[in-house]
């Protein structure tokens, strides 16, 4: 195949993202939510927050990251963070980038490719913001939703907690006004 | 509300475009797409075919004009391309951009705007490339899918290929790959 028809067949090839549910539902629907519109909703909110982080953060390259970070689910599929992940896990997500992102057999593939490995290593300020997104908008979601996803998988406030504290390591802010309402989304359990 | 809580509601306000559908299913599902996970896509697409347009075009701000392309939609709702607009859809589309990314009440607000502006003006070849792009996924779906949103809206070969001609101004070899696709999409009807 040329380079058009790479292209081509990539952009057909995601479409199955359309099909990969997450733990949580959408405020106002009855229905999980899917790996792609998450993925959408999660560049505009590291666009919205970037003033918290100062100049320091390249933005684009955060928003390339998030775009490329769920496209492995294709193959793999969607698990709640709080489960964590084994070396099979990691073997088999890695397999489905290089499968996913070769696809377009190109430099953007390529650079797709860099920037899902940076958002898996967490190691660069980019790489930490965008994580912290990643964590932020199930809280945000789960805040205003009666803490739906939390109660379907039996997640105690303290792995709450401790899961989501990273957001406050970035932005401390925004944390001191999050955790307040994760207390009270518990207690009204 | 200050900056932070401006960010967190706008955020929320965003789930709202889950829920608005467009004319086209994703492929292999049997619903409509929302226009939040063809913002994911979108993007993605924008930058697969970015080699075809050249070192030229600025592709993190295409990517910002598309994420925020349809965000107006949360009050207006989707129309299909072919229905056209009228001044008063015009006008209102632009009093729920200014309200939608008024809402961050932040730098990041107005260039979202601005973003929006950009893409509705369709003057700058980052504008002209990004509606090319709009144009290109749902031509996409309905060659793989039976032309299921050509049939449903009862929309003729002739406007298919009047309204997407513009694809090939700007990537003449990619609409001379979907150009034939699309035709034998109508033969077979």
């Amino acid at each position: 195949m040329n380079e058009i028809q790479n292209a081509l067949a990539f952009v057909v090839e995601l479409e199955k993202l359309k099909a990969v549910l997450r733990k949580n539902k959408p405020l106002g629907l009855d229905r999980y939510e899917n790996s792609a519109e998450h993925s959408w909703q999660i560049c505009l909110a590291a666009m919205s927050f970037a003033p918290q982080m100062g100049e320091s953060v390249n933005i684009s390259r955060v928003i390339e990251m998030l775009l490329a970070h769920d496209i492995p689910e294709i193959d793999i599929g969607d698990t709640i963070v709080y489960a964590g992940k084994t070396v099979t896990d990691e073997a088999e997500e890695l397999a489905a980038a290089q499968r996913l992102f070769g696809m377009l057999d190109s430099e953007v593939g390529e650079r797709l490719f860099a920037r899902w490995q940076e958002f898996e290593a967490g190691q660069t300020l980019e790489a930490r913001y965008a994580r912290a997104m990643d964590r932020l908008l199930p809280v945000l979601q789960n805040v205003h939703n009666n803490g739906q996803s939390w109660r379907e998988n039996g997640i105690r406030l303290e792995q709450v907690l401790q899961m989501n504290e990273r957001i406050g390591l970035l932005m401390p802010k925004v944390w001191a006004e999050l955790k307040p309402k994760i207390e009270s989304c518990f207690a009204t359990a």
